[in-house]
């Protein structure tokens, strides 16, 4: 299968977009920039929401579902947000279509026209907020904890799979509260779910930080994100959260009465993940063979694979395996025995290879005589042969193993590939040569970050909130800098 | 709570569309027809969701995702399809806003109109299939069985809270088999299925049945149907499972080649429950006091409320109520502790029950005293003193008595709302009078089925699978039937 499959070497690029199609995780669509999620990503993507879904209920938050569709006049109503998200958008004019007089098939019905045009949501503050007038009154109604889960339309010129697409499905969280802190404490904790998120089960190492001014979301006051790196040196923001202060409230008159009577204005946050994330799993541990996936987030974590020639050794064979699937499956690990007949075993190495399954058995009527089973691991690709009766431990220590194993290759990619500088020489030569982070001293101005992107196309991914918080001069203009910030090129 | 709500005996229609509010289930959005579907509502939704999509694995089918938007011209490939659904859509038609030259706001930008308009999906079979094209070659490829979790938008005058709205959440599952008894089979098995899930879970007994030619879904050759029967004697089509014989395969150019080596087109289901299903529930438990639920799908299947006075009261409760609530829930059993200084006992007690929550504990000084727990059910509003050391097996016992009472009384409901009629005068004078199920003989002519819906507004629900199957004289036209069909006033 791997077989006139790009390398990374060759074309990252390529490597990715093929990797994609052919480990079965999405396609372009007949659409523009839809895509259609296959089974087997989906399975990954159901993986990741099951677990962001636990861990936001864990926090007190409860899902709700608001309209797909935003009355335009509503995007213009926060200023800034409007700027940042009214342009791009699917625009829903009419409600009918007819039959074409000319018997050819169907025509929009010039009749049926909207007298207010309906956006598709891109983001649903504004459709959220003019509810949440309805259901804030009191101190009593606060905080309100609220995410959805839901598909949202950007229409993108330029699309890769799951990376930028025009459909893309994510969740929403929007959250009202009292007091200022109180906000600023929920989207730092959503940084923090996030984070934990992507370390522990994406096997995924993020950078936390705020976003420049520049880059925050339209309508925000400050905007949190984790930063990931690419195999390629690129960056990938991965999850963004947002502390967006009255603005939301204000543009949707949303007040509270306070225990004391009062009448205040409420504050709220959001913050997002979504299916981008599967381009940050895949390209975080993939390599030359195709996918490999951490096993919290695989859909099989053991493939089982007979050889046998004849009929009475795949019943041999299989009554071996099934104490074995049932003990691993005891455990929580999902097994999946394949014994079609309709593929060579050779053929379902491959396969199973290809997409990332991290556990692979085979066994064979010579296994069967030796009580043994080979039991092959895909981060390293290494093989060994283990007795019948260890197997079972052995494979839930694997599935222990592996995860760790990726997140630690992964942390260590990003160390070799985090350069600080102290220099803009530095800078354009790193950035140009070798790709990744770079650590740099800034001023803090957006003419500065500006010019830095005209020229070297790398932009500042955050501000971390933790490291070395020293100040120094700005590589690029020698003005004061508070701290060293992180650059990068991105995707 | 209940104060000021209206009865089902005053205003049925009334009474529901109050009491999902009242309940916070949904309320109606500020875009026309569709519905914000509140955190309780969502919560119930999430349960039906989390067993039907176990049901569905169960049976060997995977979720996948497919874009939002469907071409226009796709919608007249299948010639039936389209007459049936291409009508009432919400048409895409420019993908750009753009700052109105007075300030004021934003406008669509003229220049950014589509070549070919989009249609948010009302239903997927068109772009699915288009799909399937690339991924259906050989028999190995099938079945295919995928089902998708979606919203979809159909363009409704008139719409009602879950029932009838713009948007809706729902699941389409579409099958590709490489021969008919095989579609067909797999169209009466998610039928079965369903009513297994209304059954077992909802406690909402239905009769399974066929729809007639001229209910059928468009570009299906069978559509399969469950059918259950409201408190006011309207039925409610609860879902419904279609064969499409190879329509769409023929529409897309579907083929496989077969083990024999020769292309044959393939053949297809698809099949679907929506967010009606809330209102189905809604309308076969609930009473004059409120949402009644089962408890299989309620969110909150216990809460407890502590009576005090004083905070060491309060936290003499507490300590009491704790290994309750922690036994409850090692048995599964879903708890709410509502220890809220911000309301009254009281409001507690008319907020759960409004809310339709199975149980309610309450516990005071003097039950500490006694070793007892006040234990109220939702289902029949009895209460009953129980000692606090009885009180887990107790509520672990009523979870099954009220899951089985709800579906006896709904069952006894159903029985005593059927009738059998032999005349088309007794026919018209239980439906005026009377309403429920009417089992009649009809000729089977879509002329006949026509006039006893302009003369009476009842339709054929469906055909039953099961019953007797006595052949008779149509009530109507007293023309030969071949058995009796199931007839009603419908939502």
């Amino acid at each position: 299968m791997a077989k006139g499959f790009t390398t990374r070497e060759q074309d990252y690029s390529k490597w990715y977009n093929e990797l994609v199609v052919k480990a079965d995780l999405a396609e372009t669509s007949d659409v523009r920039g839809c895509m259609v999620i296959k089974p087997y990503g989906f399975a990954i993507w159901e993986k990741m929401q099951a677990e962001l879904d636990r861990m936001f209920k864990a926090t007190g938050h409860q899902n709700a579902y608001f309209p797909l569709f935003i009355p335009k006049s509503y995007l213009s109503k926060e200023a800034s947000h409007v700027e940042g998200f009214a342009k791009e958008c699917a625009v829903v004019t009419h409600y009918r279509l007819k039959n074409d007089p000319d018997g050819s098939g169907v025509i929009v019905d010039p009749e049926a026209k909207l007298e207010e045009e309906l956006i598709v949501r891109p983001t649903s503050e504004t459709i959220i907020w003019s509810t949440y007038k309805k259901w804030i009154q009191s101190y009593r109604d606060l905080p309100l904890l609220i995410n959805q889960w839901a598909n949202v339309v950007r229409w993108e010129m330029r699309t890769r799979l799951f990376l930028r697409t025009a459909e893309f499905l994510w969740q929403e969280g929007h959250t009202a509260h009292a007091t200022e802190n109180e906000a600023i404490e929920e989207a730092e904790q959503m940084l923090r779910v996030y984070a934990e998120f992507a370390e522990n089960h994406m096997a995924m190492p993020v950078v936390q930080g705020t976003k420049t001014e520049s880059e925050r979301f339209a309508g925000a006051l400050e905007t949190y994100c984790i930063e990931a790196l690419m195999q390629d040196g690129k960056a990938l923001q991965a999850g963004t959260s947002h502390f967006l202060g009255q603005n939301f409230a204000k543009a949707f008159d949303v007040k509270y009465t306070s225990k004391e009577g009062k009448e205040e204005f409420v504050w709220a946050t959001s913050w997002g993940v979504s299916t981008r994330l599967m381009g940050g799993l895949i390209m975080t541990h993939s390599d030359d063979n195709g996918l490999v996936l951490p096993p919290k987030l695989a859909p099989i974590q053991v493939a089982i694979i007979p050889i046998y020639r004849q009929e009475d050794q795949l019943d041999a064979v299989t009554e071996k395996v099934k104490p074995i699937k049932a003990a691993l499956e005891a455990k929580g690990i999902s097994v999946k025995y394949d014994d079609r007949d309709t593929h060579k075993p050779g053929w379902k190495f491959n396969e199973y290879e290809f997409k990332g399954v991290p556990v692979r058995l085979a066994m064979g009527p010579r296994d069967i005589e030796n009580g043994t089973v080979e039991v092959a691991r895909r981060d390293t690709l290494e093989k060994e042969i283990v007795a019948i009766d260890k197997v079972v431990e052995h494979v839930a220590k694997l599935m222990v193993e592996i995860q760790e194993n990726l997140y630690k290759k992964a942390i260590q990619h990003r160390t070799e590939n985090t350069t600080e500088v102290s220099t803009y020489d530095e800078f354009k030569e790193v950035i140009k040569a070798k790709g990744g982070f770079v650590l740099a001293h800034w001023d803090g101005t957006a003419e500065t970050e500006e010019r830095i992107k005209q020229e070297t196309k790398a932009t500042v991914r955050c501000i971390p909130l933790e490291g070395d918080k020293t100040p120094g001069t700005c590589v690029f203009s020698g003005k004061p800098s508070k701290r060293k910030v992180l650059f990068a090129k991105a995707y």
